[in-house]
């Protein structure tokens, strides 16, 4: 079934409360916030919310909070078309596609910000992001009160600013981390992935090929600083890749591990994470290794 | 009817929901939140709200986040007993006293901030004051869902800060600010009135009484800056009166006007506030002007 496809926040909050009515008991809302130029990562998650929901609301909006000066925000892609296609096979009931005057009719004075969480790997390269992140989040909630939110874990530490962010100030929504999908050659989807040409996308495979080699080396009793070590020997192979961050933190709390112990001895879930770039394209990567389990 | 004591957040919800439930077209949720020591202000926002809602929540925590750390937190005023035969007395339906445990299970790292609103009048003397305020009052919203909540006006810089947070993040809350309510002899009624001996209280009546000459000289043609000297001179001739801060601004945008034009001609709503410390206390007040009905 086609989805309607929603400009204005009070018609969205019309569509949602039109649902409720109908299910007093019953409903279930699931809420998929991207930038568009979607992709079978984004088409997952609406697939998982379709399952579990009774009315899917995909939202599409490139937020100019979360960009940096220098960053990508004029000419990251879009699609509307397109996007509308893929959320429609993939089983979306209502696709939000505000303006900027619609979500900013005036200059923003509110933040809502994560501290901890965000100082490190991409925030600490991006000064302002999850910041930018977190507000436009809670603006959605807000807007869709859904009872579920899907987030891809390839953004592993957005999951876990939204995931604290919902937790702290009470809100009424679960957060529902999903697999991050690739490619067949195992390079992350990524609507980025576009700007890359025949070479660096080429190279861009070290990304994954590396992060399958963790769970083996913390078998191997590697500590964090070893690995690290080794990873960045792995992606510098590749004479195209910069390397912006490669490091071993817990999640979701994102700590250091004990620099020393092998890593196999952490009681908390382990998050490799990798932020590279290819010529002007900045990837990143990550797995998520639960240390008990793969001993 | 005696309003129900709840004290855990997961029962609040289900108080809430139960009644939503009953009502599913007309229900119309009501809440005050405050730091209890109620007093006949808080009375009037709870009549208020029962008038206007089918079920009134009054929440009462004594904030630790929006005390700095040589303010009153540990001796600021508390009362339970009384609050709940005030509650009771005025129309409460539920009473929700969380403990500092149920609000804050774990260290809270999310905080909620405006901008521009809250660098001035009592966010200058009272740093991070404001954040504190909007990032307890976010999660009350999320927990209690409500159609409208309550602030009164002797907290104008308040009521600006709520109602700024509630817009720019799409909050579907309607802020409802009440008028500041005043013992017979002018005092503005505040929980903190009873740190007053009788002699700080006798000279405090200076602040509604300057107050009150304000819509008069602003029809004379003063302008900001003659306001200003004549009501810190009015002020200064109580001996134990110490001003923190004497200033006129446009609300709720809290902007300068401009210094040397008559404020009469203000296009915008003025307000004038004050903080002034008699012996230990600090107190606040203010009067909120419409220029244009005051001609």
């Amino acid at each position: 079934m086609t989805p309607r496809i929603v400009r204005r926040i009070a018609e969205l909050r019309e569509e949602v409360a039109g649902y409720r009515r109908q299910q007093p008991e019953a409903a279930r809302v699931g809420l998929i916030p991207t930038m568009g130029y979607l992709h079978e990562g984004h088409a997952s998650l609406i697939r998982r919310s379709a399952q579990e929901n009774g009315l899917t609301v995909l939202s599409i909006f490139v937020n100019p909070l979360q960009f940096g000066p220098n960053e990508d925000y004029n000419r990251y892609p879009r699609d509307e078309g397109r996007d509308i296609a893929l959320a429609s096979a993939s089983g979306a009931n209502v696709v939000f596609i505000p303006t900027e005057e619609e979500m900013y009719p005036e200059p923003i004075r509110t933040t809502v910000s994560v501290s901890g969480l965000t100082d490190r790997l991409c925030g600490a390269s991006r000064p302002g992001h999850f910041d930018g992140v977190a507000t436009i989040v809670s603006k959605l909630f807000h807007i869709v009160l859904p009872d579920h939110a899907y987030f891809g874990l390839k953004d592993a530490q957005q999951v876990a600013v939204v995931a604290r962010m919902t937790r702290d100030l009470n809100l009424p929504i679960d957060i529902v981390p999903c697999m991050t999908v690739r490619e067949i050659d195992g390079l992350a989807l990524s609507s980025r992935n576009i700007y890359l040409n025949h070479e660096e996308r080429s190279q861009a495979l070290v990304l994954s090929q590396s992060l399958s080699q963790v769970p083996g080396w913390i078998e191997d009793g590697m500590t964090e600083a070893e690995l690290v070590v080794r990873i960045r020997g792995k992606i510098r192979s590749q004479p195209l890749a910069d390397i912006e961050y490669a490091e071993v933190l817990t999640f979701p709390d994102l700590t250091q591990p004990s620099a020393d112990r092998p890593l196999r001895d952490s009681k908390e879930p382990l998050l490799v994470a990798l932020a590279v770039r290819f010529g002007k394209t900045r990837l990143i990567d990550n797995v998520l290794l639960f240390p008990s389990e793969v001993k």
